[in-house]
């Protein structure tokens, strides 16, 4: 079973205490912009105004292998996908390096990578199965599968939050993942193939070909699952999409605010807000990646982005870069002089 | 005289290697879009591959009136620029709180604040006059004291760099300064005034009415100033713009890198590039500002911005919100693994 307990909005009383506040700082009113709005939310999230400043911002990675990647959609053997995990534990990857530079640390945990063991045990406790189905001819998951995957990123939530994260990041690593993704953003937005299947890693025009044609085929299967997220992620999702969902929504049942990355995290996302119905009031956008199914996700769940700095890797590295904006927001909120402690008559 | 030494352009052969560097790290080539760029032009700005991260970003906030406050073109009476320098002083202010979340120190400077007395030796030690002329009705300075306020940015970016400084940024506060930086901007983009006079602290209808005015008259003024730099800052600038002028050269000259912020730095930049030919490639937009005049002076220099959150502060703070993305750029390309290291084969 998927059900999620019911997610409380964030506290509109610390939002307008937030509000109140910034006309009072030393600042013409509104002049900070979005920064206004993001420590506003972050008091709402907290339910404190002023807002406290992130101690313990956590990134989690959430690595899968995808049968479909068979089929030439990704610039990438599957191989990488382990490797890239190792290369996570190691403290090489960019979101390594850029999470520490944001003040955040990173755990990577492998969800369906395609190999024979799990780099470590804490790495593989929550692994469900090793790679997902290829979604253009099978089924991605079964159903139990579904329910572990998704129970695993609850889990995690779970775990993350009782050891104190203050702020959660979602990311993603997995060669052939923006396929599935891409599908469900088309499946849940009622997209066609085209107008949303973007370069991924970095495809070239005949590889743009092959992975159109594998999410066509992997939405035309999908028909039959309707608008059921479980459906959905069991027919074209994917183990370590259906472990995001489940972390992402278990965040706002936690009352714990998160910023999501680009294409894969934003998909999943999008079937989390259905799964547990009014969790975006707990998530910020980080960023706005250069595929095209991440901007249509992104206007369906009515986010907006932080940063758009044409970046497409994951990883969670465009959240990670948003990061210091949030912080700028809640130190301006929490740390300006007043107009009346300043001596100031505006 | 207003001479500056020749600017050479910013290493090519370090932005070579960056952009080798790029294509070998553990992530697909480009992936990292807009961070890739600056990491390159950071490592081109110091000449070495990969670059070092910043250790001692500078903030200069260049404070000064404008006898144009007088035609009620702000939000805010003229007073509260002195009152402003004391809240930098004492760091209430929102630059104060943002540089320190993006470890960068304030420095604030009296250039033409209209008070008896500087707050301090320090503050005062580059001071020129009390407020600038009205640019609607008068010159807003002397050719000497022209001459000495771009002197004045030209030295303060001198002891700046000499101290150790390895990333400059220049912020402005003074109560009407978007009247003179709207001006400048018209004169040099040659641009209609309603096209660019914005609301810059938050004016309302009829204040924009009479802001609109004064750039109309200041601009009929300059005309006899043709696109001279310094007759521009003559007829409708202030000193305090002369100085942020004659800071954002130097620093160009000093092969410093240096981040703009708002409309009003913008504005003095736009006249830095022809004070100092080729200073524009030392430098990256921060942030892009609500304020129709920033857009058009950043079209002119050909700069795009870092982030975009509809901020219109001013201070610097829009450049120190973005501070931490051009740190990002260079923690990622001086740190991350590349495929050899991680022993990966893409």
């Amino acid at each position: 079973m998927t059900g999620f307990d019911a997610v409380a909005p964030p506290d509109a009383e610390a939002a307008a205490a937030a509000r109140t506040r910034h006309d009072q700082l030393t600042k013409p009113p509104g002049s900070l912009g979005r920064l206004e709005d993001l420590g506003s939310w972050v008091a709402a999230c907290q339910g404190v105004c002023p807002p406290r400043q992130f101690e313990r911002p956590r990134v989690v990675v959430f690595a899968g292998d995808h049968g479909v990647a068979a089929a030439g959609v990704s610039a990438y053997p599957p191989q990488v996908t382990a490797q890239m995990v190792a290369n996570f534990d190691a403290g090489g990857a960019a979101i390594n390096v850029l999470a520490d530079a944001a003040g955040a640390t990173v755990r990577v945990v492998d969800i369906a990578v395609d190999c024979a063991a799990p780099l470590s045990e804490p790495i593989g406790a929550h692994k469900i199965r090793r790679g997902s189905g290829n979604i253009a001819v099978e089924d991605a998951l079964t159903d139990e599968e579904v329910t572990a995957a998704v129970g695993a990123g609850r889990r995690i939530a779970d775990e993350e939050v009782d050891s104190g994260a203050d702020l959660l990041i979602a990311g993603d690593m997995g060669i052939g993942n923006t396929t599935p993704a891409t599908t469900l953003v088309a499946a849940i937005t009622d997209t066609e193939p085209v107008a949303v299947v973007g370069r991924g890693t970095g495809i070239d025009d005949a590889g743009w070909i092959r992975k159109t044609a594998a999410v066509r085929d992997a939405l035309y299967r999908s028909r039959r699952a309707g608008t059921d997220p479980v459906a959905l992620l069991r027919v074209c999702g994917g183990a370590d999409l259906a472990a995001m969902a489940g972390f992402c929504a278990q965040a706002a049942v936690r009352r714990s605010p998160l910023l999501l990355d680009g294409l894969v995290v934003t998909a999943a996302a999008l079937v989390a807000d259905r799964l547990a119905p009014g969790a975006r009031q707990w998530w910020q956008a980080g960023h706005r990646s250069t595929e095209p199914a991440h901007a249509a996700a992104l206007r369906a769940l009515d986010l907006e982005p932080i940063v758009d700095l044409r970046m497409r890797l994951g990883e969670g590295t465009g959240a990670a870069v948003a990061l210091p904006v949030v912080r700028a927001a809640v130190a301006a909120l929490a740390s300006m002089a007043t107009f009346d402690e300043a001596g100031i008559t505006p």
